[in-house]
């Protein structure tokens, strides 16, 4: 290799369910590009993300802590001054860190104001920004309704679509999330029986694409210079459901894998699971009718994405820029699509919480591991460390949670790895709370998982939930409330009292300099004396003439 | 009364063990001011710091806030920059908050840099000082060693003293902290044989009287104007335990109550607390001579505070101003003077957590408790909330963990008071995590206490330890090995599981935004629709004609 890579493309798509690539063992989706990353790189098979909805899932990833140390545990709650994020921490080992799409990300703007910081400057703009550059940020969502538009910034996607013609003030919803009916009206994307007609925008002006082209104008601009990490952070395939010409068109009914749920799930549910069963999105997905629209047009995106991933990787290989570059290839959460009477995400069974996670590492002490799966568990907060630690650099062990997987791409078995990971759900400001009367500091769901069981607690006085991965992999058999199954139980609370006691907030301390001060004199080497009875009892090396000539008093004004 | 209250003196003492006091039941000490502020507000009986080590128990104080959410475990640690205090929540409801005195806190000077705050401009001046508007800081430790001075900033106590004709660069040490040996020669406070001895200053020159007047200036001058918050904050009775005379010498060895310790507790120790039985402080205030030496001492210190506290009440009558101040008298943590053979503080006795709390509320509502003692269970963390609810104003409650004293005093028993209270102390730069071999990470311990056991947990696979209030009020016997006691430690360890789990980072958010978002629309409002199959499933209210005219797709170039 000519140097050592250092770049990172860390792409995420959103909403990409685990189980919908090939390489993920998808019986009718055919994705060989992201086959191919896979082939080159690390299959992480038990990767899992710390929150299961957007927002809270980047926050995660983005400052390499969990939902209970940053706080933000559900779409658009700001990011507090004062979490800093990979970004922070790159440019503080010398590598740039670079946005191009979606963060959902929400500025702190009263912490910002009350600390006097301005979003136009370099520093206000980084915090306001989740610590990114931003070389194009667009988040993807641009819907308007009786309360203003959903999020208030410019759209760069928009802005494009004009300049190529499309016309009306959002081309966005009109053309590349709508379709045209036979009677000349729209039909929106939003309504999911829309979902299997072609989006009515030219493919390579859709969104997939468009920011595809974005990302290979930064590879291009930036080959030379300090490296980077460029978070490369798709919508697709993320509802609304629909996709143009022809990837509308390519899978159909027989290519749906079977719904998984089952009679018993709600007859018998946990009234937190039985909460989420009743939202609108679980009644409309429990409808075969919908899932036969929706599905396909989920699975069109998710081709359209590996399609674009072969477009990317055979620019960097053209380029011979694969060489220096990693490539980090995930999700920020899944989609249940219907299985347990769910759709969306928000909870914790594998259709939400488990993503895809591919790491392409072209270093050489990186082959040996080519092509293999890891079965380790994997957090989204290990992104973070692993992206420092390919810089050479130590991590920062005051603010980040995850661990650097560079030891598992490099073939290293570390001694010990995590026994689980978690996640978390705040659902403080959903009618799921107002139904369960939930106080909104009540109202947060924490998930444990391990090589064989997923335990979830919900605050507020619910039975946990509680399955075996290995009788029960489709998680149907809730064993919460079996008395068989208190050790367990009993274990996975223990695990979770002693995750929530961790040292998170400590961050203006380094561990090494902690451990250095033990060493030391302590207070003695400045002069404090605590237990001291006479002069003479002072190591030597403190000792610095306590007994000067008493000077007088002066005079009493 | 004039106007209603909203003025508030929160006076800190140092070290101040919370039996040390006559209305607290010592059988010696004579402190008639503090007790006449007992009869005119409410003596709360069982006040716990949130921490046992002063920096970090002013942290608690001062941000409403645990250790666990603050991160600021041990003295001199950073405050991080985002953390707001008492002082920035004071200013948002028009209040101003001032600092007389000692705050313990260090500033986060990366943090700062990071964000480009500058300490010479009022926000960052504010970042840099803990919130407080600074009417004078001294912390108060002004000694120097080999590695330098203990705190780097100027000392406006020795700046007093120097322009009073004391001579020398360290006029607190070599004056308010020594004594005139008779041979000429110097006797540092530093040193406990020394303690007897008359400190070689002006009795009315020495740090309690010096901040007694700088209390008195700042109430004369703050007559009119805005409300205010002032922490005039004591560094005595804290080491070095020398006063002047004539309170050097007013306690002998009939006045020293016994000292509280078992073989017991030596022999069978739980490892944590025997670790910090081996420090230096412990094993030399296990003498009796040392006691005998010190404690007159400090009893002296605290004689002295009582009466400066007589001097201020007095002049806080005379100038009218006693009816619109509310008055807080407490401490940020005891002291153990050879109690459970350790010195210092740090561990969880109530010689150590337990502090004086005695809170007189000028207002009409407050008549009915004057004079009256409170059993209920008050942390250190509730001050900032009174302080915003005698304003008039709400609680953050996405900031602050602890809750309004206001309704105790006034007489009203809320439907429920917290049933337990917390405090933490990290160890981690400690000899004792050394001789334990304790990752910084695990050198953390936590206190629950209820109105009957007191339980310990250390981090690190340690036995926890637990006493019963009732039946062991001196707490020599630790149950936290006791098989018959595992319902209570299950208990504590639930309690404790539960808090640790508790929402105190989500601090962008208020509670009561978040219940108003679950009555809206949601996301439909602006015009996401999630799980809705057909326009005509959208309630009417959020439609907003998705059907427009299909508009022709561009030409691609």
């Amino acid at each position: 290799m000519a140097r050592k890579a250092k770049n990172v493309l860390f792409i995420m798509f959103d909403q990409l369910r685990w189980d919908y690539l090939s390489c993920y063992g998808h019986p009718h989706m055919d994705t060989p590009n992201i086959d191919r990353l896979a082939s080159m790189g690390v299959r992480f098979n038990r990767a899992y993300v710390q929150s299961t909805i957007c927002g809270s899932s980047r926050m995660c990833a983005y400052t390499g802590r969990y939902v209970h140390s940053h706080g933000v545990g559900f779409n658009n709650a700001p990011l507090k001054v004062g979490e800093l994020t990979m970004g922070d921490h790159l440019r503080d080992v010398g590598a740039e860190c670079w946005l191009i799409g979606k963060t959902h990300m929400s500025a702190d703007k009263a912490g910002m104001e009350r600390f006097g910081m301005d979003a136009e400057d370099v520093i206000g703009a980084r915090v306001a920004e989740c610590g990114f550059d931003v070389w194009e940020r667009d988040d993807g969502l641009w819907a308007e309704g009786p309360s203003g538009p959903y999020d208030e910034r410019r759209s760069p996607y928009n802005e494009y679509l004009k300049s190529k013609g499309y016309q009306g003030d959002n081309p966005w919803h009109d053309y590349a999330n709508s379709a045209a009916g036979d009677d000349g009206k729209l039909l929106s994307g939003w309504f999911l029986e829309n979902s299997g007609k072609p989006a009515h925008v030219h493919e390579e002006d859709s969104e997939t694409p468009w920011l595809t082209d974005r990302a290979i104008e930064f590879a291009d601009a930036k080959r030379d210079g300090a490296p980077w990490v460029c978070h490369v952070s798709y919508i697709k395939p993320h509802w609304p459901y629909i996709v143009p010409a022809p990837y509308n068109d390519m899978y159909g009914e027989e290519h749906i894998i079977p719904v998984k749920r089952s009679e018993a799930e709600r007859a018998d549910a946990n009234p937190v699971f039985a909460g989420f069963q009743e939202k609108m999105v679980g009644r409309t997905f429990a409808r075969e009718d919908v899932r036969r629209e929706v599905i396909p047009a989920y699975m069109g995106l998710i081709k359209q994405c590996d399609d674009q991933m072969g477009r990317l990787f055979k620019h960097l290989e053209d380029a011979g820029a694969m060489e220096e570059t990693m490539i980090v290839l995930t999700s920020d959460h899944g989609d249940y699509l219907g299985d347990h009477w769910l759709g969306e995400k928000e909870l914790f069974h594998d259709q939400s919480v488990r993503v895809p996670m591919i790491i392409y590492d072209p270093s050489e002490e990186a082959d040996a591991t080519r092509g293999t799966v890891s079965d380790e568990l994997v957090e989204m907060i290990d992104l973070p460390a692993t992206f420092i630690d390919l810089q050479g650099a130590r991590a920062p062990d005051e603010w980040l949670e995850g661990r650097s997987l560079l030891p598992l791409l490099r073939g290293e078995r570390p001694d010990e790895w995590r026994e689980f990971a978690v996640s978390e759900y705040d659902y403080s400001t959903s009618k799921v709370a107002k139904a369960l009367d939930m106080h909104p500091k009540d109202a947060r769901l924490f998930m444990i998982v391990d090589k064989r069981w997923k335990f979830m607690h919900a605050e507020g006085g619910f039975p946990p939930m509680l399955f075996d991965l290995e009788a029960d992999p489709d998680e149907y058999e809730d064993l919460g409330r079996s008395d068989a199954h208190s050790e367990i139980l009993d274990l996975m609370y223990d695990r979770l009292a002693k995750w929530a006691r961790r040292c998170a907030q400590r961050t203006t301390m380094k561990d090494e300099r902690l451990i250095a001060a033990r060493e030391g004199g302590g207070p003695a080497s400045r002069g404090v004396f605590i237990g001291i009875n006479a002069e003479e009892d002072i190591p030597h090396e403190f000792s610095t003439a306590y007994r000067g000539p008493v000077r007088p008093l002066p005079e009493r004004s």
